[in-house]
């Protein structure tokens, strides 16, 4: 595989330097704190998402290291104490990392990432988790989303020369794959992680040529191959498809696709579809592609579209309709010298904004019957859900809806990824990913992942937690 | 200047691949084609866009090429010719490439880049090349209009944390300078271009210490210079705003911040400003984030909101209200042996992906009087337009609007980047490209500015181009 990182420790925003500068001249550099990454809101309306952008977020804090350029960089800037430059010279990861593994079905309030380390450590790594994982779990997302109205077609990802910039092009391929489209026409997605790589023709080929049945004809001979030939470049079912056509007879070619970018995809699809059983070519297949997403295609088979593969773009690779993921990575306590834990909460007049404090586990709770997710429970790090009893859980905001859960089995979501700054998490491949995360849907009932009015999956807080959380913020609202 | 750049030469398209592996075996390596690359929309329902992402492209042609590595992965894949990867192992960009300047106010359907090379060399730059710009004028458009709404107010992006990959981040960053924000928060992007880097305090640093004011206190007692300081924390008004001042007052610090990220920023700007002016500190500024763009900051102090700058995040990193840049890179023209060049031309059923077919150049025509710009004409690469003369333009669609032109200056947009493979363009700095896009921007009227309905600038073509283009519009139809 092909290694495309680069160190991204300077990767970093602004204000984790001048925090951790303060911290260590304040004399607390040692100060363990625990953060947790979180997101608030599923993308586009919907009922879930899907985490992913973990292993670079290995990579990264594996990597993490400020060269003798970083440094001088740091001191031209005069507002840094030679002593933290210093200590900076040395600067690795030496704490704890918990998260839920790439390709996990996930919801809003739940720690994707839970870090536990000295302040400024924890501190400093914030802004790459936070785009690592707003990033993919954004893409992975979408793609099951798009994948999903597919109904098992094929669904190539196209959309490099419209990502906001190459890592956006590599990783979004990456992200796309562990959310369930099969290929992609990045091909050093494919050199770098395994992302399967293909693609055919643009206009400009059949253009190169002096007729376009020239240009179907060269490219079959060359590519006899199942070829794909573009159809669209200047009458679809007046020139494109009967040149098609031919030049698959004349090569004798019947494993084979046609390929339509522009135009009424669903009425032109129907017609092609006549007009290629009619020539004898019941196995050539026809992809759609042009600013496709999952609503789109759930429009175009709805209106009975004879379509076998999609390739999607732009509206995939930058999650056009929704394109933010907004995972937040707030302090939820800190711990002293004999290693009690402080929990710590941040209010907001905006009440979704109100974090959930303390260090926290969360299991899934699955049906035994049904094997089906039920809810999840977030509980204190100290607490463990015994399963072979009967478990009453409880809506936080509405504590009198409460559901109790029997014959079930419960799951942690979050696995040790680092212990004392040593990863102790072995990464899975990409294609285990892509397993887990089809695993992971299949667990979800389909009221969950529908796109219109998801049933809101229940994430819930443990009594203890709910008592900890509702007493913190009555304390802090009386305290000012 | 940190050098954060990668070869990415396998950031490509695997049809650009497959098509030049059939070019290569078709005998048409050598074939000299004519791209332009353009875009088809103003992001936003605007009136203009801001040319960006060209430094990358230059990087990126003078580093193509092909290590061992990658000739192993193609060749493992079974359908490229022995002779193909030959030739790739050699292959280096050898053709001509025009491009618009960084920073320059652009408009849709007119070249923003026109390569002449080979075709297969001319092909395979394609997927970059609309990567690169794809990503920086949508964030370098979007950054105008956000300064723009700000009316003079310092505005810095904040954003890599949402960022689309670290590229969007550090990238975005760089494209949303040269459109015009003041500063970043992201490190790197000082570090390798130059953009200036700040930021100073996250809520986490609030809640780290015992009490709010015990947080503020240490802050400005280490950074005494112009502190700001975050007041959301808990409560604004009964809390953070008073321990604000009380820590600016304990420090004799009158030249300062204070930040708020939640709640009815416009109320509680009014409040704030009403507090530190009685408090006696009428020199502290008020900066806004959360979630800010330019239609909110534009409601913002329409509300007469009192905010001396803003932090603008997610919405400006990502364009979020239009995240895609829709430029595309077509075939205009190829030339034979002789030199001869024939235009070519893609038709389409959707009226708006008709191509202008041609090896083109573009004026941009000023008012000498006003200084503004009037319209841009494009026309065949060997017209000249004769600015000491009267000029009378057309609308390309309704070709009955015209408009004679007098007392104008000409002035050509695309300038040469490459010859023959060689660097001829000397690359400004960014700091020279963001005066440019000031200078750019200024030399349009406000009505092609303004963010609703604006006026539609006018791009025309020449007399000449035009007969060419729906010449063959009407050939290529009735040819089929």
């Amino acid at each position: 595989m092909k290694n495309i990182s680069r160190n991204l420790t300077m990767l970093v925003d602004y204000y984790e330097l001048t925090m951790g500068n303060g911290y260590f001249n304040a004399g607390m550099k040692d100060r363990i704190a625990y953060f947790d990454l979180y997101f608030r809101k599923n993308p586009d309306e919907g009922g879930y998402a899907i985490a992913a952008g973990l292993e670079q977020v290995v990579d990264y804090i594996n990597d993490l290291h400020f060269d003798a350029e970083d440094i001088a960089y740091l001191r031209a800037r005069g507002c840094f104490s030679e002593e933290f430059l210093h200590y900076l010279a040395d600067f690795r990861f030496t704490g704890d990392v918990w998260a839920v593994p790439e390709g996990t079905v996930v919801f809003p309030g739940e720690p994707l990432i839970t870090v536990r380390a000295p302040a400024i450590e924890a501190q400093f790594i914030e802004t790459y988790l936070l785009l690592s994982l707003n990033h993919q779990c954004l893409i992975a997302t979408k793609a099951a989303r798009i994948t999903r109205a597919a109904k098992g077609r094929g669904v190539s990802e196209f959309g490099s020369r419209r990502a906001q910039g190459a890592d956006a092009a590599i990783l979004g391929a990456r992200a796309a794959y562990i959310g369930g489209v099969h290929s992609t026409a990045c091909a050093v997605a494919d050199q770098a992680f395994g992302v399967p790589a293909g693609g055919t023709m643009a206009h400009s080929w059949v253009q190169m040529f002096d007729s376009e049945y020239e240009a179907f004809l060269t490219y079959c001979k060359l590519y006899p191959n199942a070829p794909t030939l573009l159809v669209d470049t200047f009458n679809v079912l007046e020139s494109g498809l009967p040149n098609a056509i031919k030049a698959f007879k004349e090569c004798g070619i019947t494993k084979c696709a046609v390929r339509i970018d522009s135009g009424d995809i669903a009425y032109l699809s129907r017609k092609i579809r006549k007009m290629l059983d009619e020539a004898g070519l019941p196995d050539c297949k026809i992809v759609a592609s042009n600013s496709l997403d999952e609503y789109i295609i759930r429009g175009l088979l709805h209106q009975d579209a004879k379509i076998d593969a999609f390739g999607v773009g732009e509206r995939l690779i930058t999650a056009k309709s929704d394109p933010v993921f907004g995972g937040v990575y707030k302090l939820c306590a800190v711990e002293d010298a004999e290693g009690n834990i402080t929990p710590k909460i941040k209010l907001s007049e905006n009440v979704g904004k109100i974090t959930t404090p303390h260090f926290k586990k969360v299991y899934r709770l699955f049906g035994r019957d049904t094997g089906k997710a039920e809810a999840d429970l977030i509980c204190v790090w100290d607490e463990v859900v015994d399963d072979t009893k009967p478990l009453e859980i409880f809506d936080p905001d509405n504590t009198w809806k409460t559901k109790t859960l029997e014959n079930f089995r419960a799951e942690e979501l979050l696995v040790p990824i680092f212990k004392n700054g040593k990863q102790v998490y072995e990464l899975p491949t990409l294609q285990q990913i892509r397993a887990n995360c089809q695993t992971s849907l299949e667990s979800m009932w389909e009221e969950v992942k529908r796109f219109d009015n998801p049933h809101n999956y229940y994430v819930d807080l443990s009594q203890k937690l709910w008592d900890i959380k509702y007493g913190m913020i009555k304390t802090q609202k009386h305290k000012k």
